[in-house]
């Protein structure tokens, strides 16, 4: 239990140890006092920038990898020094189950793959990471959390914010009551996307466009950022350039009520940059974040003043050492399951359905 | 012309001179070379302001009342120098067009009166500054312009930002291209609003709530942001506070589309603070500014860094010295007409219609 506890003190111990969720049972997969043996399945960008945040990772260990590209297993093998026997390719995959050198695979495929590869990771008895949108569909999410529990493996969501410590600290003050009641929620994400050739352009790939690839932060950002789930959703589209964006969509507003009144007003864009945004404003003070989302540093600002908090490592590695902490200790995890994805998921059709019905309320 | 170079320069020139608006003809009312000469409708706390400011105005000059208050009229004469000849009372208001020392009025009056204290101006053969909202229907905001066409005399909107150094600096960015092609606003405005029993909070005399009073700052700031009218709106409104809010608007998020495809996603609110924020994004730049919209200091930062423009003077001071030259001089004036006015009354009568109908886009 040493580690556990001295994990707690590095993170800042309180926000993770709160009850966020139920405490989650240790998997038997997984005793404790060890490390957290992982595969990267989507050798590209991002599993890159994984691979080079768990270097630092002290739970966390990155064992092996899954790619469609076999030129990329020597490389990686050698950049940081994993053993063939750990690599698998999109076939072969489900023989993850007879290698018991790997613990859990992170899903870092274009997002129409993740409902399949989590599934068959499932299967194959591993824990599940999955990046962020959980999936294209609704349905999808669904299917994936029952697989993970039909398995009994866990599965978590890539949402690194929530172990990122000004996030942290935004939702310590409203948790604890210093924010007062949220009002409002003004929150915005996007950039102005390159190559017009990349996955995140193909509608098949990627399942949609700005709003599944960042606006799910804005999103979940209102969620956390409120402590509340909405009850209704409203939604416009723009589209300027319906070449470039002839799949998927450019620029989504949309906004979110929920129970208490409050509104959250959101906006996700691919065709424009210095957007990104999570402004909370409670009866007795607000939190303004700018940047909010993006790889950091984050930037925060209260009535105190600038947050000035961590920013010394890299989102992933906190993300990956906290979730094996959850995975191998039964530590809460800060609301990253598969079941947070799935709400996510709900608001993302909820918005695409509003949008088509010209903006009228959709209820969730 | 003295005068006018004089104030040009002061003013830094080239906006003010910039070609806003067709240029006006100097009217017969008002020869050029002298003060213009300004009565303040309704003596409540905006009009005092409205009056400190005038103390440093060099073209306008602050020579009466009208109030249905007897005992403020001693009280405004020993304040400001003001002789007995130029108050009048609601009922004698009409009076004015016998008093050759009054060239125009600014109506401070509450939101439902402008309209009968606009027209009543007009017939008097005075010029007229109207405080926003112009009305509270479309309908009226037609007439008071119609009214003042045929009286002949001129009618503007008391959007003082429009005089105000940070909004001019962003209009200006916007026209000369700096900012690129515009491809968002995100803008929001209002307050926790205090005593219960006031006029903003009575549907009879405020015409509607957070949106007639402050909402309007975003909707017009939305337009100058862009350059261009809203083709589409869609809003949603919550109510957390039935009570306090009965008869008028709490909050309200609204958004408006422009025919570049550019949305402004906007929100008001009368019952909560830190809110108040105008920020454009170009393809080549941004400006944000906030606060944006109250007394000041204006703040405003661009990718260069904070704007840093002259906050020396009260926004009623540039705005009257401003419009007095417009009216004395014909100089053409910043987008202050009462058909802007109209315009973003024309907004107004949208986001409720929109509101009506669950959030369903209108079209204007």
């Amino acid at each position: 239990m040493n580690s556990r506890r001295d994990f707690l003190r590095q993170m800042g111990g309180s926000a993770l140890a709160a009850p966020l969720l139920s405490q989650l049972p240790t998997s038997a997969h997984t005793p404790a006092d060890r490390q957290l043996r992982v595969a990267l399945v989507g050798l590209g960008s991002y599993a890159a920038r994984v691979a080079r945040a768990m270097k630092d990772c002290k739970l966390a260990k990155l064992v092996g990898g899954v790619t469609g590209t076999p030129e990329k297993v020597e490389k990686w093998m050698a950049e940081h020094g994993l053993e063939k026997a750990n690599f698998y390719n999109y076939q072969n995959y489900d023989d993850l189950k007879n290698n018991p050198n790997i613990d859990a695979v992170y899903v870092c495929l274009p997002n129409a793959m993740h409902h399949e590869f989590v599934i068959r990771a499932a299967k194959a008895g591993k824990h599940v990471i999955c990046e962020k949108p959980m999936s294209v569909t609704v349905k999808e999410a669904e299917e994936m959390i029952a697989a993970c529990k039909k398995a009994n493996v866990k599965l978590y969501l890539g949402y690194r914010l929530h172990f990122e410590p000004h996030t942290r600290e935004l939702i310590r003050l409203r948790q604890s009551g210093e924010l007062g009641k949220i009002m409002h929620v003004n929150t915005y994400d996007g950039f102005r996307i390159g190559d017009p050739t990349q996955w995140r352009l193909r509608k098949n790939l990627a399942g949609g466009g700005a709003l599944m690839d960042v606006g799910v932060y804005c999103i979940n950002g209102a969620r956390y950022a409120t402590g509340e789930e909405p009850v209704w959703i409203t939604a416009q589209e723009s589209k300027t350039d319906p070449v470039k964006f002839k799949e998927v969509d450019e620029t989504i507003t949309f906004q979110m009520g929920f129970p208490s009144g409050a509104i959250a007003s959101c906006a996700t864009t691919y065709n424009f940059n210095n957007f990104e945004r999570l402004y909370v404003i409670g009866e007795k003070g607000f939190v303004d974040m700018s940047p909010a989302f993006g790889y950091g540093p984050i930037k925060g600002r209260t009535r105190n003043g600038d947050m000035n908090l961590d920013t010394s490592k890299m989102h992933q590695t906190w993300q990956m050492d906290g979730l094996a902490d959850c995975i191998l200790n039964g530590t809460p995890d800060p609301n990253m399951t598969g079941e947070e994805g799935l709400k996510d998921m709900k608001v993302i059709e909820a918005i695409y359905k509003s949008i088509a019905a010209g903006g009228k309320k959709v209820l969730i």
